[in-house]
């Protein structure tokens, strides 16, 4: 069996199209969370393959999130197949060689690289759900390394349950010359603000799969747009954009929560204040997950725990405090997920009373407040 | 409060030993996976700490295994008590400071580091397990290096189901001054053998969770002590000594199936190897994991494999051939667990016919073979 001369007189019908394997690669890893790998329609599962002259277009949608590649390639004929996106992945990542070439001949996708050859069956390309993109809105440039840190200091806030879906998202606000990105889930609150000079003025609720999906893609651009629609946000990469939808709803006035003023503040040492918080955890893990602060004038922070069955914790920890101290409970979890998201050494805590929010800040920055509701004790 | 007098006031009954606290997290950390979580015999998942005259013990067990920690320490009273493993190895790795003191009432047991102060409840020691070291038997000491080495080049043939115990186990071989380890499920078969000048005499299976464990025990130690007694294994290290039970029975005679000489022979790169039957993989994972070799005199080794749903794959290895050559199937995972197990860059395939076993080694590399049955066409 001579491959090489069967293939070529093969290629007769459908698309036929040669590319550099490693960008090749990139695009489908990617793409990889997006597709669906038992979706209920299972054209989702599959990697829409479009060649067009100016090169090849990948895509995948969840429906929620669609992502199309614009890739070059040399192209010998355009057309278009879909692929089962896990199989064609897998593929991929691990093959070698320069360049890859995928042809295709009734719904069947042939890829050659160096010695290797795959036949992949798929699927015509006209069942595949399009992904609109975003003609019309308001844009804005972010610095890539900007918006990760801002997204990575909020979204573990946001909501799991569908129950709320407007908590489930980050809720973005721009205007004003600065940039606001909140999260919370009723427990608890993440606000970060950065001066970023921008005047255009929107705000839009994105959900947090979304924006981690943007984290995943920004990986390799300094900067990418952000365009806000009437129902959905695209985020537009160097060779690829992203379209997802918006959640609808009013995002609650969350400003009235967030205390103007604690009656005591105590300094502490973050990373102190994280290894007592999990020591104190292992005795409160069964239950409510509740630690007692008693925050002390004299200069100290004193975190307690107690199991019935397990037994019990104390340990002091040494603090800057004004005013006249307290006691009060939190979940463990929440203060331990806003510390773990501050980047400096020392913190704040502010307090004042039993029934307020807690007020978690890192020292000497601008712009960020965690806010956690207390336990009842 | 003041705790510290009330502290010393308590310590009047029970243990009150101070140690270093590294040793102590370090210990710990060993004893981990032999504590149970949820064992039915609640006991077993507990620590015992036994404070003598010399120090510190730490012993835990799943009955199957058991591990016993002598550590240093400035006894002030000698007793034991027996914890929760869990709640104790979660507490002291979130401990920091240099020393830890251990002091027990009515069995709670009181742990006081830097300004950390937790209470544990325990239970008394007498319900614990007795650890019986092994006294009389064939002792070898083993170089830790070789023998983790060893071990990753056999342990992953090795059964995992238990209607085969002995299969369960590696089987070791020591005498005429050779070590020698085997393990198969009775689907292929590993084979290491090191000569080691030692003339002990003596053949043993091991449950591969013991040697998992020695494994993890003997990382800082430079070498180890074996112990082969009558119905147990006694691993012996600086600070602390590992014991189990020997797998019962009769090991088959595998010497006999593994071939004595393959009329083709290839010679392989083993990455390149590896990389195209993860490939091949991809399309036969559905079914048998069935890929099909066929090597060819000219001095190439093609790999295919094939499913009906979702395509199928080809590749061309470049090889160096003697022989007539021939073609073969074989469970692509089965080649995979054995060609990762090479620290070789090429290796050699021989094979008989297509119901002979298949024959991999690493090039140039004295005493390792490795047999995977073949697959029906």
């Amino acid at each position: 069996m001579n491959e090489d001369t069967s293939i070529k007189e093969k290629i007769n019908v459908g698309i036929n199209v040669s590319l550099v394997l490693n960008k090749f690669k990139n695009a489908l890893s990617k793409l990889e969370r997006v597709v669906g790998s038992r979706s209920t329609l299972p054209i989702l599962n599959n990697i829409l393959i479009k060649v067009h002259k100016g090169g090849v277009e990948l895509l995948a949608t969840d429906l929620e999130v669609g992502i199309k590649f614009n890739l070059g390639g040399k192209v010998e004929k355009e057309g278009s197949i879909t692929i089962p996106g896990r199989t064609l992945i897998n593929l991929v990542d691990n093959l070698y060689g320069d360049t890859i070439q995928l042809s295709s001949k009734n719904n069947i996708l042939t890829l050659i690289s160096g010695d290797s050859k795959a036949n992949i069956n798929g699927m015509p390309a006209d069942e595949f759900p399009v992904i609109p993109e975003v003609e019309v809105g308001k844009k804005v440039t972010l610095d890539t390394q900007v918006f990760k840190s801002m997204l990575s200091q909020v979204e573990f806030s946001a909501s799991s349950e569908e129950s709320r879906p407007i908590l489930t998202g980050v809720y973005m606000i721009s205007g004003n010359g600065s940039l606001t990105l909140v999260a919370t889930d009723s427990y608890r609150l993440s606000e970060t603000v950065i001066k970023n000079g921008l005047g255009e003025e929107f705000n839009v609720v994105i959900p947090v799969k979304t924006l981690q999906e943007v984290r995943r893609m920004a990986d390799e651009d300094a900067s990418f747009e952000l365009v806000v629609g009437e129902n959905q946000v695209m985020f537009v990469f160097k060779d690829a954009k992203l379209v997802s939808r918006i959640i609808e709803g009013d995002y609650p006035n969350y400003k009235q929560i967030i205390p103007s003023k604690s009656s005591t503040i105590a300094e502490l040492d973050v990373q102190e204040f994280i290894d007592n918080l999990k020591t104190a955890h292992i005795f409160s893990v069964e239950g409510s997950h509740s630690v007692k602060l008693n925050v002390k004038p004299e200069g100290l922070v004193e975190i307690t725990s107690e199991s019935s069955q397990l037994g019990n914790f104390s340990a002091k920890l040494k603090a800057e405090v004004k005013g006249e101290g307290g006691e009060i409970s939190f979940n463990a979890r929440y203060l331990l997920d806003g510390l773990n998201s501050f980047e400096t050494p020392r913190c704040t805590l502010g307090i004042e009373s039993r029934s307020n929010p807690g007020v978690l800040k890192p020292s000497n920055v601008d712009g960020r407040v965690y806010i956690v509701m207390p336990l009842k004790q």
